[in-house]
């Protein structure tokens, strides 16, 4: 399979590009970069010489559509609703990373991300791309709106209590802790080293736009309409991702059920790792991986449940899972070109 | 006023010494260590060499009683409660920054600390010294048991709503993140630096002991039993420690309001420094000072309160604090040697 | 004293601005800042909320004559020598944390600023504000050069043996390291949190201007010309900064006479600290201060003595040393505002 | 080949497990822990669950004499030359990471290691396992001494101008910088978070143990006795390890000549990658691989060049160069189960 990558400067392209060189079904034949076609690959990134060698590429839809099965879209918001339509008609699949085919409607495009979301035809056809929840609608695909790196951690931890009505949605809290490389490439004085180093800063507060995006698909699994209150923060690191979610338990179940409910939930899907009882995850033990780690703990004192998920926000957050849904689209196993061992330490 | 510290290596001491080096009517007569006593200071801590200079004490009343007029207790918990007894008698005035001296009754003492209370009559003398929140009683107290960080900043941040009404109590939830240097200067796996760099690890979940200690307070301050879901994790920095809190609210208030009720609620308290609307704190803004910064926002969406509260964890969360209060029980004013500007970047 | 700030919202009128407010002598009355004038201090820098309090000024050398003393130039190159030559003649003491003062003579400065030099008769006037070598001259001063970070612990860490005449000067080797403050606040590839971070980088081998400052003075102690291999790299920290220099000695000499002979040359100056033997310095040991921490070892085995500095970038190495020559300009006790107590852990 | 690790808690251990799990011929049967036997992996090292699986063994010559062909030395200096003799007579290939066998002599070993020295007809037998130098005899070896991470990067730098005579050896300095990670799993104050966090340390300066492997095997390309000013600092991050080398020119050579040179040097060797002119390796560019990124700078000036080495101190310093060396000793192509991407950012 040959795939195109879109947006090519950014960190999510170059996990990208990290992910398929140990992928054995997957051959990348074109990177594309607005700000750096014509560069060679090892003069931006240093790192990938004598591994990988290309140039960078403009975008070019003929191009693409002779060389290309399937193009990752790594881009900002925006870019992917306008060359999204054209990929498809000649044929591409596409995955998209970015948040311009989550959100379904005018109004929460508009109020959260502040642009018109794509054509209605495309936006139905687009899957999203939370390969434990939605496998079955990614096997068929031509879209994959890839999820949010906040909204796969949040949901992977609470979906299954909020299936099974263990949950209560009166009051459920996400507090978000990500590393610095999720806020991309581009800069800022939030990113700038002396600022963000040694300290922890809450940002949009109340205004992030992976709400919407946790919102609608809390409340398509539970029936009804969900809120959440959810505040994330910046942390003095480079990658991983988590969330600490507390939300009311529904029914009087101890930490070991809900633990034991978890596993058979996610008995089918690798990249779900259960802890133990009194254990909890630490980003680092998913560094550089497809893994999404969960602890729970069932208060007895609050009736109250408490569940942390970790992931790397590049991987299961981002490129990972990008990967995985690849798979799933062709009928490979989902572990192809994923199943290595996070960087620890 | 001559003061005496006790746990002279641990990370708390050594900030008390920082500190009292600046304070104008504080001088250090005696550092006591249990390892370290015989030891010359700048070889323990070579940067405070050509600054300070003494030698580190035993333990010692008779010597104490003689020289001193305040001690503070900076050592592990379980020291102080067998020392203060004979401090009291001596007539010196006890600040303990463990947790000994701050939670009521055994049962408590017993299922969070592991050990038996101080004596009930010492135990009713002791004053908690959330400085803003109890100076009054502070100024006459002889023994002042000092808040532990996480308290300081989830209590400075919840009380004014609590009391007033418009916070509702149902469901608290409060995310604490610490930097490393709160685990103290005792070694452990989870503060190798290996381990704890570029890693976010959630800890003591549903047992950390500052539980019941924010339980307490918040109690006495609603009239109500209030029980919190709170969850604390270590972040990869030194120094620094924010709460991240979400509670309902009772009235509809908007965040406008809500700021303006906090600015005059802690109007007469130079400490706490509530922030603009649509900004929000950084532990970065507090490194090394003893400022409490609160930012703050109304959801109308959700129908919660947003807190976001930031401390220097060794700051106003342990020494600086311990400072106040001695500034208070001498009826100096509060700031004294303890206004300086925080160390930024 | 009053004294103004040229350059407001950079890292190092920032360290100023801390400093000042702990100065007993010297009163701030103007920050002035090209980009933010109009601007409220709080707005820019929310960590000094409550502490200071000023609109940051528009340059104008009137309003500059009628109330200020002093002026700090901690702008960029080439603004400095704009702006010297009309403060001089309006009676200012200047004090110039930039490189354009540094360097004697048109060919220098052409070379490693790539700009003319300021008036060669100002130029003459001015100073180079190494305190502890210099301070007899910076007495009368009405400019001082104050030195780079890097030649700051560089020559102080070399000037005694170069000037009697252990060392040699046939192959100095200084490797220097600088936290990433070092860079300033303007954003840049290099300085963006995921690319500094868990990295160590060389920078400008072989071109970093501070390679002639250093080796003007040594030429001046030693009396004949003398280069020096001087590599910069940037380590993931904020500030610290330390140089490890080697050189061949030139006479018998060991580890303990060295170091009592460095203690000699420095028993006057309080900010320059000889560790003991076998001891080496850290830049934490002089996180936020103005101290320069100096270990020695006379190796037998290679006849080369290795000798490692420790600053703070923006304490001695620039903000504090600058606070230092205004109390040596003004007769002051030199540690006057600047004997605090390094911020450790 | 199926392969046993002696060792199995430590860093250097937990990273061959990591490249094993990749390595298309390698299979791990047996982690040997002399502290964690019976413990299953998972609790030690979570970050391994649903990817390995097995119980901690004890150490046992008999099983590993039926179940292993080679066999990973993982543990402190000391363990190995006990234990390496009965695993040759069993007929097993020993790859030893610890220093044990790396320094000939009695008296070097006595007087770095504090150690008697293996016996030395096993002495003789032991192959140094610089790949890219030695790679002739690693491929007949039976017991390979993996090379320090220092003088992995310090000697792939240098031995190409010491080799062809450019490099002058009467001033050779090495400064090196290393990642925490280096200093292994054990707990000490110099790797406890809050000290080594924002923190550049010299340490065991004059004294390092890897300063006479260096010498030797300089000396041995050289062919006369060689010594090195070396000093080695801790610097803060988890891995990463460069060192800036600078030594006399010989030879009137450039830059463009010396880099061309280094390129035909390794031009067989894929995992030494010499950088551009005026490009500098970071730690970064080789994070999590098996690469040495080497920079070069002929200064006219100052007639010396400056060398800088940058290798990922648990891949390339350790772990990696292991696999690559059991690669060369079983003929397969060195790059097998090597050649990933660098984790970046």
């Amino acid at each position: 399979m040959k795939a195109a990558v879109v947006g090519g400067t950014g960190y999510g392209a170059v996990e990208l590009i990290r992910i398929i060189q140990r992928h054995p079904y997957i051959e990348l034949v074109s990177v594309i970069s607005k700000s750096h076609h014509g560069d060679q690959v090892e003069e931006v990134f240093p790192h990938l010489s004598r591994i990988v060698s290309y140039t960078m590429d403009a975008y070019d839809i003929h191009k693409m559509e002779k060389e290309a099965d399937v193009v990752f879209f790594a881009a900002p918001s925006g870019v992917s609703k306008e060359l999204i339509p054209e990929c498809i008609e000649a044929g591409l699949k596409c995955v998209d990373l970015s948040g311009d085919f989550r959100l379904q409607g005018e109004e929460l495009n508009c109020l959260w991300y502040n642009q018109t979301p794509p054509p209605e035809a495309l936006a139905e056809q687009a899957v999203y791309g939370l390969t434990e929840l939605y496998w079955e609608a990614i096997q068929e695909s031509t879209i994959v709106a890839n999820p949010g790196c906040y909204p796969t951690a949040a949901l992977l931890g609470l979906i299954p209590v909020i299936k099974n009505g263990w949950g209560g949605t009166s009051s459920i809290v996400i507090d978000g802790k990500s590393g610095i490389s999720g806020a991309g490439r581009g800069m800022s004085l939030n990113t700038h080293y002396s600022e963000a180093n040694e300290n922890v800063k809450a940002y949009k507060v109340g205004k992030h736009q992976h709400i919407p995006e946790i919102e609608q698909f809390l409340s398509r699994e539970h029936g009804m309409e969900v809120t959440v209150s959810f505040t994330t923060h910046l942390v003095p690191m480079t990658r991983g991702l988590m969330c600490t979610i507390s939300l009311p338990l529904e029914e009087q179940v101890n930490t070991k059920e809900v633990i034991d409910y978890y596993r058979t939930f996610y008995s089918r899907h690798p990249f779900v790792r259960i802890m133990e009882k009194e254990v909890f995850p630490s980003t680092k033990g998913v560094y550089g991986s497809n893994f999404c780690d969960i602890g729970l703990h069932a208060d007895e004192r609050t009736g109250r449940l408490t569940i942390v998920s970790a992931i790397d926000n590049l991987g299961k957050g981002a490129a990972g899972q990008a990967i995985q849904n690849v798979n799933v689209m062709n009928g490979w196993d989902e572990r192809t070109g994923l199943m290595h061992v996070p960087v620890y330490p």
